[in-house]
């Protein structure tokens, strides 16, 4: 998608935080990165205004990772809306990143960007591992909702064709097996799959509540991660976000990944996807790390 | 690969007839193509005066593929050691595809490229998929035979990485089997795939030199392909090898690929990889296609 968009003087809206891919492959391709600010406040809605400011006759895009990686959050028909007049009214098109579109466990049900395609074009990519909570399918696939056609007309519709004829396929097998795995699959192993995030995703929002140094915004309602701010001036002598990642995997064995290479400096992501006892002890550890190492008081 | 080597002013030579994915990477890279060809009197092996006369102080690398997509040739040598002088003293390095490594059937062995790394750098390509006659495994490698450091001095090494981070990895469970395929395959699996194509070949050569209008120069000796040049005075109406492929495909159903598409106008390229019942049968059709066609004599 990255490399059909790029062009000469160009840039592209990325939300912040954001998945650090989209940044990668926006720099190679030579296309300039500007990023709005999603509001922990706010339930991580993207910030609008921003949106507004940054953006110039060069903009071609903006990013809208729903369900988000990494916040977890899932955006309402409200917000939504007002996206799709934003990028409407600034005549530049929405990438929907929606791979965890399956995976809305909250009291909010998923709505796809492609409602609003009268709007404004949305370029919507989906894939399939992420619903089986299978890793590494890789197949994935582009969708356009485009009732005016404005993305056949500027052709982008014909480069996306063209640019996928030079990339290799998913594996051949793994494209066999998937109409048997959509039409096999029950119901009720999806059902499972969004109990168990659900009942992670509680259980995570509720032991961070406990911990002093961190906290959690925003309750995740999607996904399979959480965005949590670290206080650093609750803890004593760590530099930053990467500092407190990098002692925590040494000494309790907990790998969660550190904000800033999200963007967000001095927060951490934590991924609750595994089974739940798993998840408290790992709670639990980052519970007696962040005790540890809490300033002692006068 | 391709994308590593791309900079403003750059050129890659490319051998004639070629597999077409390169041309559009390279274009798509804005990198400029040159192409040298492969002469079929002499097996297909590299026109290396033309390499010289077409190289100047912007070329970056030479693309050697061998066994040869679509030619079928397996180079000796004598020929790979003029191949790495050349590039040598035109100091260039080599882009060695090698993804049908396992497949040479003829009397030369497969020998690789990277032999010749102290004479000049050389990159090589290889994949899984093709030993074991399973495409779409998508599962390939790159790998540096550069004992004078040379790729490491100039930051190629390090850019193959770094493009390489941002390029999605073959499917995780397919990473996962490698090592049990590798360990479990058995040499008589090899030997059998082998000997198919050794027959196959044998077939495929003889039976073309039956018929008129169609002539073979070179028997394969690898990988999985032929190419066969088309006389087209010998045949009726034709305007050229994609009309002849067109015809080809809807009155006998046979496909072959028409040399157009690989840079030699009036050749085919035929696969032999099929069982030779099929094979036989696909060159009969091929020969009561040109028999009906053939130019009525006066």
């Amino acid at each position: 998608m990255i490399s059909v968009l790029a062009q000469p003087g160009a840039n592209i809206l990325l939300p912040r935080p954001g998945f650090p891919m989209y940044e990668s492959r926006t720099t190679f391709s030579e296309l300039e990165v500007r990023y709005f600010d999603l509001v922990p406040e706010r339930g991580w809605e993207a910030d609008l205004e921003s949106v507004k400011a940054i953006a110039d006759e060069n903009t071609v895009a903006m990013l809208i990772i729903n369900p988000s990686n990494p916040c977890g959050s899932v955006y309402s028909h409200d917000h939504l809306a007002q996206i799709a007049e934003t990028a409407g009214e600034l005549g530049i098109l929405i990438i929907a990143d929606e791979v965890y579109d399956h995976l809305a466990f909250g009291s909010k049900p998923f709505i796809p960007m492609g409602v609003f395609g009268k709007t404004v074009p949305v370029i919507t990519l989906g894939a399939i591992s992420k619903r089986w909570l299978v890793p590494g399918w890789r197949l994935g696939w582009i969708a356009t909702c485009d009732p005016n056609g404005i993305l056949k007309e500027t052709k982008i519709d014909q480069s996306i064709q063209n640019y996928i004829n030079i990339t290799s396929d998913p594996a051949t097998f793994i494209q066999g097996a998937v109409p048997q795995i959509i039409a096999n699959t029950k119901e009720e192993y999806f059902n499972k799959i969004l109990d168990l995030l659900r009942n992670s995703a509680d259980l995570c929002y509720g032991k961070i509540k406990d911990i002093r140094g961190i906290t959690c915004p925003h309750k995740p309602e999607g996904s399979m991660f959480v965005m949590a701010k670290l206080d650093l001036s609750f803890l004593d002598g760590f530099s930053d976000d990467i500092d407190f990642c990098c002692r925590l995997a040494k000494e309790e064995s907990v790998i969660v990944l550190p904000g800033t290479a999200l963007g967000m400096k001095d927060w951490v992501r934590i991924t609750f996807a595994i089974d739940l006892p798993s998840l408290e002890d790992g709670l639990e550890r980052l519970k007696s790390f962040c005790e540890r190492h809490a300033k002692v008081k006068a």
